[in-house]
C-alpha cells in the first residue's frame, strides 16, 4: 500500500498547531504564574531542554552539616515546567544530616543509591515513622509534614528523591527560624525554646533581630 | 555545636530559585491565565500583600436590598491568586436579603458573626435545604448551586464566607435575567415569566430590549 | 417592589471586577502557559469567541487514509481555553481509517451520526476492546491509550469526538515512527520491526535517516 | 530477531497490576466518593463498558417544552466514570426550548447537527451572549452559567452535547424555583418575582408551599 | 402559558440521577479516599448535613498557650468533603499564642472577629511576612509554609480561619518535636538544638525516648 | 515555661481527627476509586508502608529485550497511593532496549545510575527528540507521548524513573499491537504494517487472530 507524502502531511498540518502542549519548556524570562512559567516556543526547543547533567556532579558536603541537596526544579531544568514532577540529587558525608525540613508543595520518593540512611517522617496526628534505609531502599514522604535524612552509615550516602511537583519548595525548619529577620521574641513565644537557645542558633545562622 | 554562617547560606543559595512558588501575588497589571495572574516579582512582595483590611468597613446597606457584598477574591486581595481559596464579608440590614444567586467556580462556606439569617440552596435534584442561622453557626454551600441568604432577624447582620477559589464569580440571577440586554422575549421563552414580569423587573434593574 | 437602579448597580459594581474568570477565551498571540493561553480582555470578547463554523464542512478525504481529522482545539476555538473541553470532526470515506493514535492529554468521547465505524482501544494491561458503532451510538476512549477507527460500512462515516481538555494532543502511531527524522536503526531496536518495513514506511511517509 | 514468548510475558506479567488505572468503570452499586464511582473489577470489564446506544433514540418531544435531554452521565453510562467527559443527545421540535439552566459541575460544548438554535449564556459579570446557530455551529457555555436553547428554525433540532465532568450536573431555572417545597414567600424574597407569578409557576409545576 | 406536571416531572426524572454529584456528604463510617470520603446516600441527607454549630461555642483557652482552635473539617463536619473548603474558630485568650505550625494540606485566609493578632509566616525563601491584624483585617498564609498567631493585644481574640481543603491537616511544630516518641537524638540532629532544650520540651510536652 | 501536659493533650485530641489526610496508604483489598485505593486505617499504619525494598534487586534481563522494568505503583507500593508519585527501576544488560511505549497516565524523569542510555521520545507535532545519556545525566519525557531507552553502551545499565502519578500505567507498543487478540485485519488497517510483519510479530509475542 502507499501512502502518497502529501496528502498524510496535510492531515499532519491541520492537526499540529494544537500539538504544542504535550510539554512546557519553562521561559524563565516571563513571570511564573500559579500552573508555572510561560512555555518557550516549541520551534526553539531541542532536546537538551528535556536533558540536564547537574545531577552528575557530587554536592559539596564540606561544610557543617556534611550534606548538600542539588535541584532539578523547574528553575533549573526548565523541561519538567507543567509536568507534575522534578528531581534532586542528595549527598550526605560521613555524619551529616539533612536537617528536619518539609516541602510545602510536593510529596517525595527517596531513593537510596550507596549507603544508609535513618529517614524519617511526622504527621500531623503527631505519629513518628522513621526506618534505616540502605541501598536500593525507598520511602515516600507524604506532601508538607517534617521530614529529614541521616547518614547513618559509615560510608558517604549518594540518594536521589523525586518530587510531585516541578517547584516542590523547600522550608529548612532551622532556616525558618533563625537564619532571618525574624525577631527572638516570636521564635521564643511561638516554639517555647529557650531565650539562650534561639540566639545561638541566631548566632550562627545569621539570623538577626 | 557551631554552624558556621557562610556553609549554611551557601546550601540555601543554591535553593532559594525553587520557592518562589511558595506563592504567587497577582502582578493584575498582567493578562490573567486560567489558573490565575501572573505571578508579581518575590523581591517586590510584602507582608501587605498577604494582608487586606477592605473587609472590616461594614458595606452600604442602604439599597432597596438592605444588604451588600464585599469581596476580597484575587482582584481585590492578590495575596490568595493560585491559592485556591478567598473571602467576602456580608452585611444584611434588618429585612434585607441577599438574592438567589450561584457562584459559577467555587464552593461557599458562611458563618454567622450577628444576627440571624434564613439560608439555603436547591440541589440539581431539586431537593432544597434551608434553615435559620444563628450567631456561630456554618453553613456549606456546593459549588455553582442557586443559594441565597436573609437576614430572618430583628438585627442588622453581619457574616463572613469562604469560597474555595480566589475568584469564586458571582451570578446574580435578577440581574442575570432582568438587569442587562438579553431580550425579554428571551427571557420569557426561557424562564415561562410573563410578560408583565419581565417588563417590570427589567424596568426596575435598568435592563433593555 | 421597586428597586432602584442605582443601588443595584452599585453593589454590581463592586463585584463585577471578580467575575472575568467565568471564562479564559485565549490570546494565541501570547505565550501559552501549563493551563492554556492568557486570557483576552473581557471588554474584547464577543459571542463569537465562544461559537466556532469550522466543524461544518467535511474534511477533505480525498487522500490515501480516506479520512479527515477537523480539530477545534483552544488553537482552532480560543472559547473552551481553561475550560476543559474540545470537539474534533470526523470524516471517514468507504474504506477510509482514522489510523492508531492517542491523546496524550485528554479522553475522548466519539459519537456516530452517520455511517458505521469498527472503533477499539488496547489498554495498558493489554486488553482489547473494540465493536462496531451504529449512528447514534457513543464509546469514550480512555486517556493516552492507542486507538482507531475504520469506516465499516458501506457510506461515509460522519462522527464528532469530545475531549476532555481543550488542547488533548495527537499522536499518530505511524507519523511518530515513520514521517521524521527517527532513524531506522532506532526504530526496529525499539519496535522490533523488520528494516525492510520501516524504510518502506518512512520511503511513503517521508521520513528521513 | 526472535522474541521467546515467555519472557516478554515474563515482564508483562510484572507490569500489568499497575495497569488497572487506565480507566475505572464504575461500579454504581457501591457509594460514590467525590472522584467518582469505585472500579469495577478489570477481569469483568468488555467493551460493552464503553460503548452506550441510549443517545440513538430520539428522546420525547411531546410535552410543553417541546425537548428532551438526554444524558449519558456516569450514572448511565459507566465507562466515563473517572475520565472528566460526557455527553447528552438534545431533541427540541419546532417551537421549543430547552429552559434556562446552569450546570454546577462542568462546561458544555455544543454541536448542532441538524436545525437552528437561538442560544446563549450569561455572564458573572453579566455580559450577555447569544447568537443563532446553524448546522455544523459548536458553541462553549462555560461552567457554571445560565445558559439556554431556543429551536430558532421551522425545523427539528438535533444537537449533541459535550460536558467536562462525568457528572455535570442539571440545575434548571424553573424547577429550582417553582417545583418543589420551597415556599413561595422565600422564592419572591429572593428574586423580587410578585406573588401571583409564583404561585401560577408553582401550580403549573407541582411545587408545594 | 400551562405546562403540565406530569411532562416536566418526566424530563426531570430523565435527568435526576445524574444530579448526585453536586455535593458528597461524607459517610465517615466507610473508609476514605484520596479525594475524601464516600458519600452518604442523598436521599439521607437534609439541611443539617450542610450546617454546624460547633464553632459557636468559644473553645477553652484556660491551658498554658491561652489558646484553641475548633476545627470543622470533614471529620466534624461531613457536608465540606469533596467541596474543597472548610473553616475553623481561633480563639486566644490576653497572652496567648497559636504555636508555630503548618497545614500540609491546604492555604489558609484568617479574619480577625475582636481583638489584635500578630500574626506571620515563613517562606521557603526564608523571607518573613508577619503583621499586626486588627478587627476586620485578613490575612492568608499559604500552603505548607510555617506560620503562627499571637494576642498582641489587650483583650481576647475571636477570630475564624477559611482552609482551601476539607481536611488541611495541622502540625504543630513543637508537638512534632516534643509530643511524641521521636528520639531524642534524632531531634537533636536534625535541629541543632541542645540536648538540655530538647528534654526540657519532651518533659513538659510528654514526649518519650 | 512549663506547659501541662493534659492541656496541650486536649488541644492535640481535638484535633487528631483532621489529620488523617497526610496520607492515604492503599488498602488493595477494596475496590480502587478515579482518585486512588482507599485508606488504610491510620492506626494500622506502620513505617513500612512508606519503605519499599523491591527495587533494591537487579529485574531479570535474561530474555531477548534484555531488559527489565520494575514498578514501584500503588499496587506495589501502598504508601504512594493519592501522593501524586512513584518510581520504578529500570535495568538494561549490554544490547538491551525498553521498547517503544508509553505512560498513559504521568510524565516520567529518568536518573542513570551506570552505564549510557540512548532515550528519545516523539511529539504529537511529530519532532524527534532524543540523546546519549550517562551516570547522572537526567531526562524527562512527557505524559503520553511515545519513548524508548536503549543501552548504548558497553557495560550493564541500571537507572531509575519517578513517575508524576501513583499508577502512570505502561503502555509497550509492541505488546498492544502484537502479543494479544486484536486481528491481524485490524492491525494492518490502522498501522499500515504489511500482513507477513503483522503475523510475524504476533507469532513471536504469542498473538492470536
Amino acid at each position: 500500500m502507499m501512502l502518497p507524502i502529501f496528502i498524510f502531511t496535510l492531515l499532519f498540518a491541520t492537526l499540529s498547531n494544537a500539538s504544542v502542549s504535550d510539554f512546557c519548556v519553562a521561559d524563565t524570562s516571563l513571570p511564573d504564574t500559579p500552573s508555572g512559567y510561560p512555555c518557550k516556543k516549541v520551534s526553539k526547543v531541542t532536546v537538551n531542554d528535556f536533558v540536564y547533567s547537574g545531577l552528575g556532579v557530587a554536592g559539596n558536603t564540606s561544610n557543617i552539616i556534611k550534606a548538600a541537596v542539588t535541584p532539578a526544579f523547574d528553575a533549573q531544568f526548565p523541561g519538567v515546567n507543567g509536568l507534575g514532577i522534578s528531581l534532586a540529587r542528595l549527598d550526605i558525608a560521613v555524619g551529616g544530616v539533612v536537617p528536619m525540613h518539609t516541602h510545602p508543595g510536593a510529596s517525595e520518593v527517596l531513593i537510596v543509591i550507596q549507603g544508609s540512611i535513618c529517614a524519617g517522617f511526622i504527621s500531623s496526628a503527631n505519629g513518628v515513622y522513621f526506618k534505616t534505609l540502605n541501598k536500593g531502599d525507598i520511602m515516600v514522604f507524604p506532601q508538607g509534614l517534617l521530614h529529614f535524612q541521616i547518614n547513618s552509615g559509615k560510608s558517604r550516602v549518594l540518594a536521589f528523591v523525586g518530587f510531585s511537583s516541578p517547584s516542590p519548595g523547600l522550608q529548612i525548619l532551622d532556616f525558618a527560624l533563625f537564619a532571618n529577620s525574624l525577631p527572638s521574641e516570636l521564635v521564643e513565644k511561638t516554639t517555647f525554646l529557650d531565650d539562650a537557645q534561639v540566639k545561638k542558633l541566631k548566632g550562627v545562622l545569621g539570623g538577626t533581630n
